[in-house]
């Protein structure tokens, strides 16, 4: 089984431990993107995972191409060329400090790339799953239009779509992320996105309030996934519910509807050691669900155990393996020592 | 508004993470000193901050010199001379471990700095403000000969004082401090410090209990307040309210009385990355909230939140901005990521 | 007094913080094995301490034996010679992870160490008390003789035996355990270890379950400690009581039972920094407090609260010294910082 | 005395000692900017120094402003704005394998900013003098016309205007870099830089080889300056002279020419640690001599001794003070420890 | 064009800097191994590069395999299982103090793997190439069976087979080396490897000395090249001279004979970073020279520019490129930053 | 046979690799001070070696005291209590630019020690040698007061006494150095230490240059020698011998007479790691030459060899053995691998 990404690899550069980006003296590297967290994620769990992005040919391209590679994905349709490599700096906070992303990625070799850098029939003639994130399509209108270009492509050969819808408010207005996401809704089959993202992007609104000072308003979030099944005719919607108030501590539990059944997973305590690529996990442990045709109960925990722990890694991608999955799924969270 | 503080800067020698001084083959470099976070914060809130020490004529004072210039305070009365300067060797606790000062900070220049060093007129001559802390009569007889001829400078030009009691045992007696802390009080307008301090600096003792079980006995505290203003004349009596088991996690909020109104504030569970320089952070939002007329509400909540902050940071200064501050108190404690 | 242990030292290669081996382009050295960490726990508490194992002939059997040389722990006894230093990799878990132990350790000096290696009657003849855990005859069969050995020459000079259970599944089979172990029991005064491994390794199983879901059902484990006992001939039996579901945070607290009275400790919440050694620094409280002749109530206050530091620190040794025990015990678990 | 210098900040992403730019997983974070480097040396050296540039306002443009103002750098007319900070990643080189410079310079807040950006007339009616590199004009187009738009207030000013022509072929082409460049000399009274970059940025050629076998052609050079003199009207020529084929060590001299008298320094084989900086370092110790009114001589070895101590010093800026300088200048490079 | 190599992948454990085994509390982790370093040079060269082992089922199996993956080396034939992955610790010498290896390798995965391990035919029938040194058949008695093996199959596809000589006197004795290896040489086409390493393995001894006071014996070592090719029918022989008497800076050029003509190269003066992989590094610029049709003289620059280069980089793999190779062979070692 | 030593023990704080002060937000924690060297590099070689010190009752001095166990240095005779630990900050020069110390060591436990702290009896009754440098009595009157105690104590026992010059000017002024010094002379039977020094300590100076450009005047040197044999008394008379104008590279030998013959060993070029220890070392080797009873040759090659190894090792201490020594002196300093 074969799974299609598309999108923009970054460096992320991070201060050590809790430090501001103010005090680093040096930064991390960490490459990351949202849809390239997928691919990894698939490629470790053993399926054939293919990323598509476009690298400029220098050191720091070669780089992000060689941390694809060890995790096994597919970077035959890498293109390369362009003039750089997206960055960002992230402030990991702590407690009541809030972790902070400051952006530098514009005129990226992605964001610049045209849809002949890719040849799109090669890529998915032989894909089931095409996924890709509202991230791609924000950062450049020639990446909306390259996203509404592969969408086609991948329609063509039948192939599954899944959108995280993902708002980045530093990126694009809610007014022009309407604009390019709506119409693009009619290639996708899973849409994966809170009801906030799904309210900005898509511009579907529920009257009820989704989240409470008692968390989330499971009922509520039924309905307006039925609402949203209606309207953009999706098969499958799912969504992470996360919780707290806090940099270090969160909560972590999803809510899935296949069109017919929902499924409210178990809820995790976590002690963030980095929630970037909690969301992207979570994809990816989904789609790895639905394509083994696991139920959308085992699915659902599938999902959200992978991208639980996910959080407890450092860095964008999720470094486990199936059994590290299934291990937690299984109940043994009891933090006891391995030997 | 310009505020003047003067004090002892240090070098903070610590361990990297929760390392023992015993474990450590390098100890990470924080400058600081209680005045001198004050004087940082007050700098970065946007006001005119001038910093009055001694600090010695090598690298270990040119350094110091650079931080305070980086945060753009105001260096001019700094002098420059004497032997050393303070050191201490700081090991961050964990869970039941408590953390530990081991001081090294005899002889130091501002220890034995003489009030000839500094032209009290030209300090204070344009200044609105005086904070000073209970630590700097304490590290040596000069210092504290220092500290009264520097408050009676600044009532000649009518200038706002403010002290933060910080009883230290290590540096002073209870009967050595009550000698010297006691005659200095009427030079007083502004009096920061709990209870316990209070009784060990000033000999003012309460009957009742101000800590319990259930946490902190408000109501007796209040009276306590009372009892304080009148004896001593504070125009303004406030005090932080830590509470907590731990050396990772605290709780922290404030009761101020502005010899009019108490205010009780909102309370922070904080999970501590340094706890040092907490009380130093609040007295400095304690300082922006009264010269700018915010009411003992904003006050307290402006100085509490940002202190709160501070505790997530590692090192001594409060590496925040105004917005940030503003954020947290009005509620954004979500961890939510900035993006 | 004179405690003398003997055992395996090994190097725990561990990345730094939270990184998976995975991750690691980096490992922190840390020497460990557990009779090593009861060694120099009674050694820093002031007692001879002699620690008696088999290191090869190169530089890191050398750094082996300095470490222990530092901590004042009497290494007279300890032979030169075999291939190799055992190693394992450790990687700390975070949160819903699990820590993980790889261990390298076949071959190594101690593991194919003779009797002859080792004048046992010179070791014991001055001795008051020794210890061994249940990985030390898990190690190899020429361990497993060798613990024999050592047992018997203990006992010939009356030397109270303690053994630590610690049940290792990549070290052995249950079957091969209990074939080792039980026969080694007539020579064991006090015997440490939970209802788990004790199940396993000495085929001692209660009918009624020991963990709830309400936490260790402390009626049940004294019922179990009786019955240890009185089938083997314990003078003293001892087990920690770890709870949580967490690689971040546990609880920690022990059962004591002397042949005549039960203790049930204080319970301490630990936000962990290394659990690495804390069974093994139980068992030097434990012992510290019976030569010392405290009463059961302060022996298990004492080792439990030497234990619950030891889990604050990072590396395999509790780096505490007796007054920081005392703090704990009595009370102090503030977090307040000593200044 | 007032120096005015203009240009480019930007962060030096570094790998740590001789790792590659591909092996890095961290990055140290240096500062530079090759005239931000001459407003420090001469800061330090105890001059005014006032640094024009744009900065953004984010954290890494706030850095930026802090590390000017740790080395009493007047900040005063720094605009901020524009879209972001310009970065280099710089991996040093090693023995036989060449340092390698990455820009992602463009867009840049200086690079976009325009004129108005500054009061040139507050600038520069106090300054004695101002300088500017070759690479502030080379950035882009709005830049070379901000340069112009300086040097001319500059000149109503009747300010000296220093140049280091400093020729970047990853910045622009020969043919470009003369078409800017030209027009500007008319502004320059002293011209900095070598008889390579000369040739390529004033198209002014000597038919002689400067650099043979043996080193330099130092009679051939002095010809050369001679005519450029006569050519562009320059009061004063100088240039550095480095020598060897290793990225670790070479050789360090200059040639001063002004416009009466010749001076050929003192050579240092410097073993490198860090070159950056190196010509910069040298351009402000000239600066320093000619505001001084040291003779030619002395202002050579001064500035050859100040930009030879920059090498040995990680980082962009000239760590040194004045007597540091003098005591190598004095003959003191005998490595023995000042104790 | 395809070059198979086989060998064991280990862990290096290497101290920082120039710290000694005996300093470290971490451990830099590098991973390397003779041929795989071949593997590595020529994959990053533009080749196919297949390598062969056997690696454990575990976290360091699967992060060497990662490695290679990264380089682009195929692994399709990298067996899995066995006990452990081979490890050494090595210190980085300076000066006058040399460089130690500590071997803790037995019992490899690769030191135990069987024949039926690996399908040779699959591996040499598209194979043009086959490269293996003298370190595998050392490591155990199964790996030298397992070298004749391999070799036997390559020769049935006729596949070129060179090896590096490589005596390690810590795996065995010069008598068990000649026993293993003499026998070997009817299935070698190209020798790699210098006169003393030829005389204990090959027992192949020269009456001349091969290097006296003023370097290396030139006409002595082409006699004993045509020597070496007359006795065992090699094609081509070729060896590295290395020369110097520090751990800090060597000279480094080659020999290399075809069979008619002799090839001297260029010396380069290094200042080492890092001297493993050196020799390896050489045997795959030799390949990928002769491969590629070069004649002996760029063979023999290529190689040791190459070779050269990589004692500039930390780490057992030469991460340059065949620009960079091209550009040090053509004369820039000048230095230079290239900007 | 037993050597004492005595004097100071201190941390040394530096910088990173050859970061300024100014630069180190971390320092490296080094244990130092001139006997301790001699201490540890003896009791290394295997002899019985006591150290004599008066360290602080905190975790410093607990540190210092592990440090020295851990070599096997006899610290039964070490005080405890006093006031501090002595410390300084030491940046590691390179290239033209010096390295620099900045003593922060008054009123150490050491410095205000009493005969009293220590049972000069009991610590020399069954001692051969007794070693201290000349700083120990520099430090401060009690300190020149505790030399002379112990000098004098050591006589009683018939030990030979050894001193090293080791003039710090910061320390004290020549008159100063010379008041004390010259008095203790007649306890001396072995002065170390170059003509430079002793012209200020011991006001003996010769006409003749001890060093022109071509290098140390050995001739003279040994005129010199013989003039401080007859002055004071000594029984043998050696010196060091640096040359080198770089921080980074250094050449090292030394000149050894003993009242009969003179000897010049072998000179070592040495890249520098750490030349702090470099002159302690030599003492100890010849400590260990002369009670070993080498002849003057042997004990000079070793003395010499010793302290090169010494420079290429990070820290105070030579942390090498016997055989490495004499591998070096035995010619074998060629930077080979040993594998």
């Amino acid at each position: 089984m074969r799974v299609v990404t598309m999108g923009e690899m970054m460096i992320r550069f991070m201060p050590k431990g809790n430090l501001r980006i103010e005090q680093a003296d040096e930064f991390e590297v960490h490459y990351g993107g949202d849809e390239s967290i997928v691919a990894v994620s698939l490629a470790r769990f053993g399926m054939e995972s293919r990323y598509v992005t476009k690298l400029p040919e220098n050191p720091l391209g070669d780089n992000t191409l060689r941390k694809l590679k060890s995790h096994s994905v597919d970077t035959s349709y890498v293109a390369r060329g362009g003039e750089r490599l997206g960055l960002n700096f992230y402030e990991n906070g702590a407690s009541v400090r809030p972790s902070i992303v400051l952006y530098d990625r514009k005129n990226s070799a992605i964001a610049d790339a045209d849809p002949e850098d890719f040849d799109f029939d090669a890529i998915f003639k032989d894909a089931d799953w095409f996924h890709i994130s509202g991230i791609t399509p924000a950062i450049s209108d020639k990446a909306a239009k390259l996203t509404e270009v592969a969408m086609k492509a991948a329609k063509k050969y039948d192939v599954t779509i899944s959108i995280d819808l993902n708002y980045r408010a530093k990126l694009w207005s809610v007014e022009k992320a309407q604009s390019v996401m709506i119409p693009l809704m009619q290639y996708v089959d899973v849409c994966i996105g809170g009801a906030e993202d799904a309210a900005r992007m898509l511009d579907f609104k529920s009257s009820k309030p989704m989240y409470t000072e008692e968390g989330y308003n499971i009922e509520a979030y039924k309905e307006y996934f039925v609402g949203l099944k209606e309207e953009f005719g999706f098969k499958y919607v799912a969504s992470t519910l996360r919780e707290g108030a806090s940099s270090s501590d969160n909560a972590w539990a999803a809510l899935l509807y296949d069109g017919k059944e929902f499924y409210h997973t178990r809820k995790y305590e976590l002690h963030l050691v980095d929630r970037g690529g909690g969301g992207a996990s979570f994809s990816a442990g989904l789609i790895y669900g639905i394509l083994n045709g696991f139920d959308i109960a085992k699915t659902g925990e599938f999902a959200v155990a992978a991208s639980a722990l996910k959080q407890t890694i450092m860095g964008d991608y999720n470094l486990v393996n199936l059994d590290e999955v299934y291990a937690l799924m299984n109940g043994d969270g009891s933090g006891r020592v391995q030997r």
